[in-house]
């Protein structure tokens, strides 16, 4: 389980242990969430083999569990390794990696992970809000009658069972669901909203709702965010 | 805030970027879960400034919000920088840090999250359970009848809302953990153990609950362990 940068601005290694160079390059066969992405991602790893004698299979948002997933790892079977590479941050969290995964439990294959920067756990260590319990939702329903009340439903178990709760949107909606989340919450309830997170303008900050209704939002329209309430 | 590594047998850019070492090099003041294992993190990354110069304050499970949390982030409002450093890991996810960032926030401190070793983020990457949705609970109640009701209450959440539940024990409490999951879980709940993160004796396994009772449990017994069930 292979992470790459979140932020284009940074080369690998300045967000990954130097030492997971040494994995990816003792690899030729990764299976990616997209390989023009992967195939820069390892380029700039400066890997000693050459990237097209590299094999690459997609897994994705279109890849169905079952017979595909199971064909990806035929050439572990056999003895090869496989590096996984998400499009962005850690594999296996927040994309469809985890599909590979099960199927190497399945067939006793060993799955080791590396570290890398993930948005939501920088997200999390920078909250102040409570890391000793806390849920990531995903993406929240779309419609704003079912989004309103999801949003509701996590802030009561945020106060109930005092468990943070992070969530996400595609970037291009993130203002609406701030603004929806500022309407919909208690103004005692606590808002993080960290953006563009590990780049030059990564912005993290923590207010109440109130306070953020009196304070103009940060311009988050189109900008990776983590929205955490707790 | 400051990541360090979850095992004793990593130096510390063996699972972190060196880029660390350099915002580790800037700092002479750092607010630390444990002073002692604070300066050993810091003296093995060879850092330029003697460490009996450096000032140590600690935060830790005796710390009670307030005053003396107040008192932590004073240099830091005339202009001084702090590095906040966990026994093991990230800082702020499953330890008291996060104390200290929700003060910085009230200040309007910025708060910068570093790359390192979450031993739950590796663990859910490694899982080959939903990672689009999951959550980490801590520690569950000790008593055995509070404890296998809590159990019931995740494994319902993790098939009703197909969420992955993640929680940790005391290590010297993981085996008898363990085998109350398997008591009490449904036969095709799924469990994770993952043990030793990031370490030579990592051992990460899926299965289900079912053949977790077919098979010998693997050596849990004080080694540290994240367990998820999904």
């Amino acid at each position: 389980m292979i992470p790459c940068p979140i932020s284009d601005s940074l080369s690998p290694f300045d967000c990954l242990p130097a030492a997971n160079g040494a994995v990816i390059d003792g690899l030729d066969y990764f299976i990616v969430e997209n390989t023009r992405s992967a195939r820069r991602f390892l380029a700039k790893c400066h890997i000693s083999r050459k990237i097209d004698d590299l094999e690459f299979v997609e897994l994705n948002e279109h890849t169905v569990a079952g017979a595909a997933v199971e064909a990806m790892i035929r050439p572990l079977l056999a003895g090869r390794s496989a590096g996984v590479i998400s499009e962005a941050g850690v594999p296996g969290v927040a994309d469809p990696g985890a599909l590979v995964v099960e199927v190497c439990h399945r067939h006793g294959i060993k799955v080791v992970p590396l570290v890398g920067p993930s948005s939501i756990l920088l997200a999390m260590m920078a909250s102040g809000l409570n890391g000793q319990s806390f849920a990531f939702n995903g993406y929240l329903p779309i419609k704003p009658a079912e989004r309103a009340k999801a949003l509701k439903t996590l802030e009561r178990r945020a106060k109930v069972e005092h468990q943070s709760q992070l969530f996400i949107e595609a970037p291009y909606r993130n203002v609406k669901l701030a603004e929806q989340i500022l309407e919909v919450c208690a103004a005692d309830t606590r808002l993080v909203i960290a953006c563009d997170i590990t780049s030059p303008e990564e912005y993290i900050s923590m207010k109440s709702v109130a306070e953020w209704r009196r304070v103009s939002l940060p311009d988050i329209a189109k900008r990776p965010t983590i929205f955490i309430i707790g």
